[in-house]
């Protein structure tokens, strides 16, 4: 026997069971809060979907989404050409423009390196890296991947490939957190800290 | 000076947001992983959602979501068509289905009574469960809103309001959960359960 077709209301859980983090429980009380409460969000979320789809695709320049060929920070002439950071996902970039102590430009490996996911250097487009990098200007390449496990390997194969190639490479500090108390904050942070020490 | 319109993405992330639970990082997080590794989804859910807002309705005789104007379970020929239960939303008439327990027919508040959050009898279509109780064929209504405060309340303001009109109304039973240690049980439970206690 065929399975039945299903309906409109199983198909829309069971497509917001694609979404990260969403179940079944959470799946049907979505659906129900916006064909009961909230139908004209129902449809904006339909349209932004699609929209994005179509639209959002990666800069060419640095990698992250964008909707054009090249992302407005890419665009953004006055910043520092000599000046690189890679980071993981647009996320990670987006906090460090917020800190506002940072005017070069970017590349986003959308992911990091884990080859037990089947995500290796190619995934994350590590040849279009050494080439923005090795465009002439660059003098340095600053890694803000993350300090997971993948992270740190993503960092440490970068830094290596670009040492290679006669480019300045630097990773983000480890330290204590702004605001910390030792006694709270783990020992292999601390150690770090310690091995990391600075002049004041 | 005008607000800069929407990226599609920042549009994306914003419609997001609209689901229940989901906040600002949430939203970025599934707008990622919609982009990044599951197009093809994003566009499911996208086609789900407008099918869904387009196609589903409210059963004209039971209220519960449905495609067409009556639903399947009140186009159940076979059902016993002196029992009327009344539910809160289409999942706790899913549950009562899966029981097995129950062959009538239903009616879907879609809500209970809550007049701080405007929800009143009309916004929960109490005309239309009376006219539908009282259609000569019903012999008992058997209440079966949730155990919350708005649940019992909307229970006894429907049960009022249908025996005036000569309706047998019943309630779930409440009691001890089955395979529950007593000594874990809540004190109110227990206590319901001894005033409600039945021979054996």
């Amino acid at each position: 026997m065929d399975a039945k077709p299903l309906s409109s209301l199983q198909e829309l859980v069971q497509s917001l069971k694609l979404l990260p983090g969403v179940g079944p429980k959470s799946a049907q009380r979505m659906a129900w809060h916006l064909l009961q409460h909230d139908r004209e969000g129902a449809l904006r979320l339909s349209n932004a979907l699609s929209d994005a789809v179509s639209k959002v695709t990666h800069c060419l320049c640095c990698n992250t989404f964008t909707e054009g060929e090249i992302c407005e920070t890419c665009r953004d002439r006055t910043r520092d050409a000599s000046l690189l950071c890679v980071t993981e996902t647009p996320a990670d970039q987006n906090i460090i423009e917020q800190t506002l102590a940072y005017k070069g430009y970017y590349f986003v490996l959308m992911g990091s390196l884990s080859p037990l996911d089947g995500v290796g250097p190619k995934e994350i487009h590590l040849d279009r890296l050494i080439k923005r990098a090795t465009d002439g200007l660059v003098k340095e390449v600053i890694l803000a991947t993350g300090f997971s496990n993948e992270g740190e390997a993503t960092a440490h194969y970068i830094g290596e490939m670009l040492k290679e190639r006669g480019i300045a490479v630097t990773r983000l500090a480890r330290g204590v957190p702004v605001g910390a108390e030792l006694e709270y904050v783990d020992v292999g942070t601390v150690a770090r800290a310690l091995l990391d020490r600075r002049k004041s």
